[in-house]
C-alpha cells in the first residue's frame, strides 16, 4: 500500500475513534477555540466542572468517593474529542478502553473502600511514545503504523499500579526533533489559542490537548525542550526533570540508543499541585526497581520545605538573564522575564545577573550529538514507507552530515563533561561572590511567545538545560499585547539566524501568544525548582484552578 | 629517546625518591615480604604502631593533637618506600611534598585548634590515574611520562578539602584493562604475600601498598574488576560504588569519553569502617557541585541504619551463587562463599540460592563495550612511544576488532538497559517469591585466589557487577589451605575457558593465597552493602584493625 493510503486509513480510524454523539457538525470556528467546550452542548455542566478542576482535587474526590471515575474519564473523553477535533492533536483515541478501566477502578473502590493507588481514576493523557498494550505506538510515522503494543512501557506500568486511566496518545512531529507538530499521519496540531500558532513540539500533542484541557495531566518528553515549549505555548506547567529521575524504559523513541544527551518523561500541567501529584505518585512506585537508569531518590520533601522557608523569609536568591547571547527574544519575553523578575523583587527576593556561560558552545555541541549518526536512525524510519522529511527538522537535525566515529564520540562526551562541570564551577563561583546559595535561574524557554507555523528556528533556550541535564520549570507568565511589546526599529542582529527570529516578530501576530519563562535549577533538584515556580506563579496570580 | 630509555630513567627517578636512609640493603628476601616492616630497623615501634592502626584512629587522635600529621605521614612515607621497594608497586614518591603538607595542616591545628576536615593529616594512597599538581600522570604508559600537572582531579581538590596528605602514586597496567598489575615502565609489582603471586590489577599497585599498610586507604579505580580484584587478592576491603556516587572529573583514564560503562572511584581499606570514614568525608564535600556526573546523594545514614537493625533482628536475606555457570572458581573460592554462607546462617540470617541471569550474555555484551574503538585509544597511547604492548590484555581486549559504529553502540545500549532491566526484575521475581526484601549477593569475585601471574584469565564475575552499575563491597574471607583446597580429580570443563581456568588451580602453588568474595547490591546501595559487608567480616573474625 502507497504509504498515503497507510497514512488516510489511520486518519480516517482516528475520526472514527470518536463516538459520533461527540462529533462537532460545522467546523466554522474562530481562530481561537478555548472557549468550544463550554458552547458546544457536548459537555454537561458537571462535565465542563470536571474538566476545569484540579487533579488533585479530582482524585480527592474520587477518593472518598464523591466522584467516580467513569464520570471523570467521560468528561475527559468528551473533552478530548473536542480537542482532537479543533486541533488535530491525537494519534490514538481509545475511550471504551478508558470506560472500562475506569469502570473496574469504581468497582475496586466500591467493594473495597479503598482506592489503587495515588492517582486512582484519574485520566492521564500520553504522548504517542508511550506504549500501551493493544494500542498502536506510530509517533507520526507511517512505517510504524500498525505497531500494537504486547507489553507497556514501565512508566505506563507504574502508572496503571498508581491508579491512572488512559485514554488518548497524542501527536508528536515526525523524528520528534522539531518543537512544533506535524507529520505525515495526520498533519498539523494547531494551538487552541489560535490555529495560527503552533502548540509546539515535539510534545506538542500533548500541549494541545492540555491547554484546552482535554487532559488534565499530560505526559511528554523532552530532549530538546519538548516538554518545556509546548507548555510554554499553552500557558501550561511543564518539567523537565533530570534524567533518572523518571522512568523511561520500553519507551519508543527516535534514536533509542542514543544516550549523550537522554530524552526524559515529564508532566505538562496545569498547576505545580498537580505537577507534584504526578511526581510524587510515580516516584511512590519506586521506579528505580524498574528501570535500571532511574536513580533511588524517592520524593525529598526536606527539600521543598528548604524553599518554603526561604520563601517564608523572603529569602529566595535568583539569577536571571534575558539573553543568551546569540539570539534576542521577541519583546513579549523579555517582558515576561522582567515581570517575573519584578515581582519577584516586590515580594523581597533577591534576584541578580546570571552571565550565560558558553551558551553558543553548548547549543552547537548538543546540535554535534543530535546528529551523531548522521540522521540515519530518523531518516530509516522515514525511508522504509516512502513518506518524504518534514521540512522543519532541517533547522535541529542536520542529516546531510556523516556518522561520528567512537572516538569522536568520546572526545564529544569529554567536551559535555567538562562543559557541566565548568557551568557547575560558575554556580560555586557566583555563590561565593554572592554570599549565599543560589536557588534558580530564570530565563526565557523559547525567543518567541507562542510561534506561527513553520517559524520555530532557536533551539538553545531549551537544549543547553538539556546538555546540562538541569532541572527546568516552565511558568506560564502572561499573553503578548500588540500595544505593549512594539517591534524593536532598527535593530541590529547578533548573527544571522538572530536576524531571522528577530525579523519573525509581528505584535499584531503575536497578540494574545502566551509568553513563558524557565526556572532552571541544578541536577536533580526537582522539588526545589518545582517548589520556586509555584511561588513564581502564585505571584504572578497564574497558580489558578481554571485557566480556559 | 628510545622509549627503553625513557622508562629507564623514570625508574631510576623512582628509585632516587626513596631517601637513603629508607632503603633496604640486601634483597635477599622470603616469598612473603609481609613481615619486613618490623624487622627492618627502618621504623620506630611508633612507627610500626600508626601504620598498623586504623584511620578513624589516626584522623581522632590527629583531631585531639595526640598525633600530628608529620608523625603519621613520615611514618607511611618509611613505610611506603618499603612496600616499593619490596613489590614495585609505585608510579610516583613524593615524600618531601607530603610532609611538608602534613606541617601545613599540623600548623593550622596548632594556631586554630581546629581540623580542617574529617581527614585531617591523614596519608591517602592513589592510583596513578590521579591528578595532582605537580607531579606527573604516566599511567604506566612510556610516551606518558613527563606529563607533569597543572591541575588536580576533582577527588583529589575534595580530599585535600577533607584535609588528606597526598604522597605516592600507585601502578597499574598498561591500558588499565587488565587485573594484574605490569607495564614497560616499571615492570610488574608484585604481591607482598608472595612475590609469586600477582597484586591484581588495575589499581594492583594500590592492593600491594594497602596490604603491605604502606597506605591506610589507598584510592583506585574499576571499570571490570580493578578495585576489587586487588583488595580480593591483598586481603582487603574495596567498594565499587556505583556510578556517579564519587567524582571522576579530571581523572587521567585510557578510552577516556567512553560512557557506556563508567569506570569508577573507590577506596581499598583494612576495614569498612575506614572505607566510611573515606565514603562520608568525600560526600561531606558535596561532590556533585564539582563533577557534574556526580548524584546529589549525601551519604544516607537511615540506609546504613536499616541494615543494621536487620542484623540486630537476625534478618538480613542474603542471596548467593558459587559460579556464575560459565567459569567454575576453584576449591579455595567455593570455600570461601560456603565459609560466608554457613557464617551468616548460624547467625540466624536468612540465606537463598541466587540464578544468576545471563551472565554469559553479560560478559560478552562488556567485553564488546570495552572493544568498541577496536582498541584505538589504548594502541595509539602505546604506539605514541614505541613500546610493545603487555601480552596480558589480550585477555580483556581485543583490538583486533573494528570500531563499531554509531548505530551499533546505540544498540549496545539498548542491550545494556535491557540486561540492567531484566536482572532488576530477578530482584522483584524473586522478592515476590521470597516474601521479603534481598538484601544483597554474596558471590565470588574472581575464580581464583590471589593469581599467579599471567594467569588471570576470566573477568566475569567483576565485570558483570560494571555491566549492571550495581553497588559491590569485597571482604576478605580466608586463606587457601593446600590441605583442605584439594584439587578436583576428573572435572568436566564447561568451556574451553573454563577448561583453562580450572587446570591453573595446584593447591600448593596457592597455599596461603587471599581468598574473598563480593557482596552485591542494587545500583546506590552503598550505606546499606558496606553495613552487610562490615557485619560479615565481623562475623568471620576479619574486622581487625591489624592484618599484618
Amino acid at each position: 500500500m502507497a504509504w498515503e493510503d497507510i497514512a488516510k486509513d489511520k486518519k480516517s480510524r482516528i475520526a472514527n475513534s470518536i463516538p459520533k454523539e461527540w462529533r462537532i457538525e460545522s467546523l466554522l470556528l474562530d481562530d481561537n477555540v478555548m472557549g468550544y467546550a463550554e458552547s458546544s452542548g457536548i459537555l454537561s455542566d458537571e462535565e465542563l466542572a470536571i474538566t476545569g478542576s484540579t487533579a488533585v482535587d479530582l482524585v480527592a474526590r474520587m477518593a472518598s468517593g464523591e466522584l467516580t471515575s467513569v464520570a471523570v474519564t467521560t468528561a475527559f473523553c468528551k473533552r478530548a474529542a473536542l480537542a482532537q477535533q479543533l486541533t488535530n492533536c491525537t494519534l490514538e483515541f481509545f475511550p471504551k478502553l478508558a470506560l472500562r478501566r475506569a469502570q473496574e477502578l469504581d468497582e475496586h473502590f466500591k467493594s473495597t473502600g479503598k482506592v489503587v493507588g495515588p492517582l486512582h481514576g484519574l485520566p492521564i493523557s500520553l504522548k504517542d511514545q508511550f506504549r500501551v498494550k493493544e494500542i498502536e505506538t506510530s509517533m507520526g510515522y507511517v512505517a510504524w503504523i500498525g505497531n500494537y503494543e504486547k507489553e507497556n512501557s514501565v512508566l505506563v506500568d507504574l502508572l496503571l499500579q498508581a491508579g491512572a486511566v488512559f485514554y488518548v496518545k497524542t501527536s508528536v512531529p515526525q523524528s520528534l526533533m522539531v518543537c512544533e507538530t506535524i507529520n505525515n499521519v495526520i498533519g498539523r496540531t494547531v494551538n487552541p489559542r489560535n490555529k495560527n500558532w503552533s502548540c509546539g513540539g515535539s510534545s506538542g500533542g500533548e500541549g494541545a490537548m492540555v491547554g484546552f484541557r482535554g487532559g488534565i495531566i499530560g505526559v511528554g518528553t523532552d530532549i530538546g525542550g519538548s516538554i518545556r515549549v509546548p507548555s510554554a505555548f499553552n500557558f501550561l506547567y511543564g518539567i523537565r526533570p533530570s534524567h533518572g529521575r523518571l522512568p523511561y524504559a520500553k519507551m519508543a523513541n527516535s534514536m533509542e540508543g542514543q544516550e549523550t544527551v537522554h530524552s526524559v518523561c515529564g508532566p505538562l500541567t496545569h498547576s505545580v499541585a498537580d505537577m507534584r501529584l504526578f511526581m510524587t505518585s510515580v516516584l511512590a512506585q519506586e521506579p528505580w526497581k524498574y528501570d535500571s537508569k532511574v536513580i533511588p531518590l524517592p520524593w525529598q520533601q526536606a527539600e521543598e520545605d528548604a524553599i518554603k522557608a526561604k520563601i517564608a523569609s523572603k529569602g529566595l536568591t535568583i539569577g536571571f538573564y534575558k539573553s543568551d547571547g546569540n539570539v534576542t527574544p521577541h519583546p513579549p519575553i523579555l517582558r515576561g522575564v522582567d515581570t517575573v523578575l519584578s515581582t519577584l523583587k516586590e515580594a523581597g527576593h533577591t534576584i541578580f545577573p546570571w552571565t550565560p556561560y558558553k551558551h553558543g558552545h553548548a547549543h552547537n555541541l548538543i546540535n554535534t550529538i543530535y546528529a551523531s549518526d548522521g540522521g540515519h536512525d530518523v531518516f530509516e524510519a522515514i525511508n522504509s514507507s516512502g513518506e518524504p522529511a518534514i521540512p522543519n527538522f532541517q533547522d535541529l537535525l542536520k542529516p546531510a552530515l556523516p556518522k561520528i566515529d567512537m572516538n569522536e564520540l568520546w572526545a564529544t562526551h569529554l567536551k559535555k563533561w567538562a562543559y557541566q562541570s565548568e557551568y557547575l564551577e560558575q554556580f560555586r563561583l557566583a555563590e561565593i561572590s554572592l554570599g549565599r546559595e543560589i536557588d534558580a535561574i530564570v530565563c526565557p524557554i523559547t525567543p518567541t511567545a507562542a510561534v506561527r507555523h513553520d517559524r520555530f528556528k532557536y533551539y538553545g533556550y531549551a537544549s543547553v538545560v538539556n546538555l546540562l541535564d538541569f532541572t527546568s520549570v516552565v511558568v506560564p507568565v502572561m499573553f503578548a499585547d500588540k500595544n505593549i511589546d512594539t517591534k524593536v526599529e532598527g535593530y541590529e542582529a547578533l548573527s544571522e539566524l538572530d536576524g531571522v527570529v528577530q525579523a519573525e516578530y509581528d505584535p499584531v501576530a503575536y497578540d494574545g501568544a502566551p509568553v513563558a519563562v524557565q526556572v532552571v535549577g541544578r541536577r536533580l533538584t526537582e522539588e526545589r525548582i518545582m517548589a520556586i515556580a509555584e511561588e513564581i506563579g502564585r505571584l504572578l496570580g497564574n497558580d489558578i484552578t481554571t485557566q480556559i
